[in-house]
């Protein structure tokens, strides 16, 4: 503030001025978009139908947003920090954060399923998600309640929940690793992670999960194929 | 078997052949699409490209495939299906299947990095996922360590993971309960598996997952209006 020489002072509260209006179009087309929204869903807002409800032309619109897709991020942006709120308020209410992490969860599940633009954003995951939950699901049961069967894991009021962890998180790290956001060790760390959830030891998770990994390629060529 | 009658045999063997060829001509393009995507990847791989590699015509292309997507669906499945053979191979050759999991994991990462084809499956998730991992990414580390700080969560080791195993699941739990394969309880569920991947206890985790949702609503309008 100190560097701000005084002749400067009015050309930058016009340029706030200026600011503060184009801030407050943005935020009533972001409004208007969720009204629309709301009655017609995502993809049946149109920009012409956003726009007239804001009162607004089609060329302001363009002024702000290049595309639809660019308008539902700022809706979605906006949802996600009325939620933020809530959980917000439940992380400061509890002391215990065990108990608030799960209040914070639960919540967050029932404002998804509640708000019917929130959950058109979850919804919209493309068929590569679907595709592989299909593939690899069947496969996943089998191996989990083999560990229950052998007493090995402790989850059996829990199994298809069991599953979508595994297979969620298993895709969301493969997925950073490959984005280079994360590192190859995240694999190992997910595997102690999952092997707690399915019911071991802190302990005998890390030691399993950090042990060297067999050469398979090389086992199954030994193997020879299958009769 | 029974049932047929002798008289439409010969009709049947034909029929066999042309469905055998037609399988052959399918597994031809597959074959030439897994190669030409290796190549250029699957963005890249044209269906021209992918017919002159199996040496048809665009026009068979047509009769097998409505799209390249649906191309690429069943690319996806051959290769599932590849990787399936080396994880029945692990699950086969391990007695405790804590370890056998830990391995088909493990091996589950590292084929998908090796791979450029299965990798791009994975990468293809749309702008949802990643808007929504950022939207909450910090709010649950903030979480976490609040929960291992106060001693109650053990994971100080894999913190980024944990958030991801956290965000991925929430997010395809509550699709799935929005596209009705899941029911609500799957909240609860989903809580109680996190709590012990967090360190919590069965028991602890079973209890605190299971207690009655607050009316957050009620107790944020009481609270009133931060200052």
């Amino acid at each position: 503030m100190n560097k701000q020489s005084n002749a400067s002072i009015p050309q930058s509260s016009k340029t706030a001025a200026v600011s503060r209006v184009r801030q407050r179009t943005r935020l009533r087309l972001i409004a208007a978009a969720e009204s629309v929204m709301a009655r017609h869903g995502v993809e049946g807002a149109t920009i012409q139908a956003i726009t007239e409800e804001a009162e607004l032309g089609i060329g302001t619109f363009y002024n702000h947003f290049e595309s639809k897709e660019e308008l539902a991020k700022a809706v979605f942006a906006l949802r996600a920090e009325g939620l933020g709120k809530v959980l917000d308020f439940i992380s400061g209410k509890y002391k215990d954060p065990a108990k608030a992490i799960g209040y914070i969860q639960r919540t967050y599940v029932e404002r998804s399923l509640a708000d019917p633009i929130w959950g058109w954003f979850l919804i919209r995951a493309e068929f590569a998600l679907r595709q592989y939950d299909e593939t690899f699901r069947d496969r996943a049961r089998t191996d989990i309640l083999r560990g229950i069967q052998a007493k090995r894991f402790t989850c059996s009021n829990c199994i298809e929940t069991a599953i979508t962890v595994t297979l969620s998180s298993l895709f969301a790290v493969t997925k950073q690793i490959l984005e280079g956001r994360a590192d190859k060790a995240a694999a190992m760390e997910l595997n102690e992670l999952l092997l707690r959830m399915y019911g071991l030891s802190a302990e005998e998770a890390a030691k399993l999960a950090r042990s060297p990994l067999p050469d398979f390629d090389a086992m199954l060529k030994e193997a020879g194929p299958r009769p």
